[in-house]
């Protein structure tokens, strides 16, 4: 794995779309060939699986097979973008990855961190994030947010008690481990910019030695 | 779980569907509630995923997706449809099930028969069949049986090595358990489907018992 992967998680409207595309004119004016990808998506597959799952009508959809169709675009997302753009020397980042699956399906919709983890295993294959940038942000917050945007789709329409879990599961999960940097998210675009640049500035260095 | 759980497995063409229409039917005229599901569909989220899988374009869908699209389907059918009808103690008989995927993905795509297992194991939960009938039936007269019949779908499209794979895989997976009666796709239709309503009295007098 030649290149650098970098994921962006957080709950809905913690401004991740916002400091990804920040980092990528950063990344690019430096002379960096770099990839955006989003999950669920990112590929023709994983856009069908996309609409499937956050479509509000499918109300009948039960947990595991929410976490089994994230899986599935997630698989195809590193077949077919993430692992061939890091093969070739690329930086990825990703708005999300299998962390989200961790907290929403895992936790939030109780299905257990291992067998979130287990059911995902076969398609991230060796595929592993060099940086996780967190940013935590409260979930009235995030809500607000993203109410103020646009029609919610069938995972924002969830009540106040899912987002808390998500929220709470995004501390539990993303702490304590070397590779996530966790980042206030009611501060501003700006400093938040500044500290994914250093840090990522940080890890191409490491990268490069 | 009061109902029973029958399950047809077997190559493209070995007669399946035709099979399971013969039995519904002599099961309805003794009195039982019947209800027959495919694989991968039977209900509107899983339908869409079919869509999905089978659509000959997707060339690019790697195994791993294709394993995690039929286990999401698979698990959708369990929560909405067969998991309450034998909670009702209706007879469900459905046209593929687990075995299926273990053949296909877990040997022919050589994914491994333990990560396949594993993948599949939340959606299913308790509901595992009564009794599996595995008709066997040669790889080449089962593809020449279904090119007679309709436009191939991606999996049907695979060459002849793939569904060699798939014919060695059954006889390898559903050999030497208890719950699987094995039988000669060979035979006359009339036939088989004698040794099947044999087959499932038995399994219904031990239900009763």
């Amino acid at each position: 794995m030649k290149g650098l992967f970098i994921v962006m998680e957080g709950p809905d409207g913690s401004g991740k779309t916002t400091q990804i595309n920040l980092l990528k004119e950063y990344l690019e004016e430096a002379g960096y060939e770099c990839l955006i990808t989003r999950e669920p998506g990112g590929t023709v597959i994983g856009e069908e699986v996309r609409q499937l799952i956050l479509n509000p009508e499918h109300k009948e959809m039960s947990p595991v097979t929410e976490m089994l169709l994230y899986a599935a675009s997630r698989a195809q997302l590193v077949h077919e973008v993430i692992g061939p753009a890091l093969e070739e020397g690329k930086i990825v980042i990703s708005d999300r990855f299998v962390d989200s699956s961790i907290v929403y399906q895992g936790i939030a919709r109780k299905l257990g961190i291992s067998t979130v983890s287990a059911v995902n295993a076969p398609g991230i294959g060796i595929y592993r994030p060099d940086g996780i940038f967190f940013i935590d942000l409260s979930e009235e917050e995030g809500l607000r947010r993203k109410k103020e945007q646009k029609n919610l789709d069938r995972m924002e329409q969830e009540g106040i008690d899912f987002h808390h879990m998500v929220s709470e599961g995004y501390r539990k999960v993303l702490s304590g481990r070397p590779e996530v940097m966790k980042i206030d998210g009611g501060r501003s675009i700006d400093t938040i910019q500044k500290k994914i640049r250093n840090h990522v500035d940080e890890l191409l260095k490491k990268k490069n030695r």
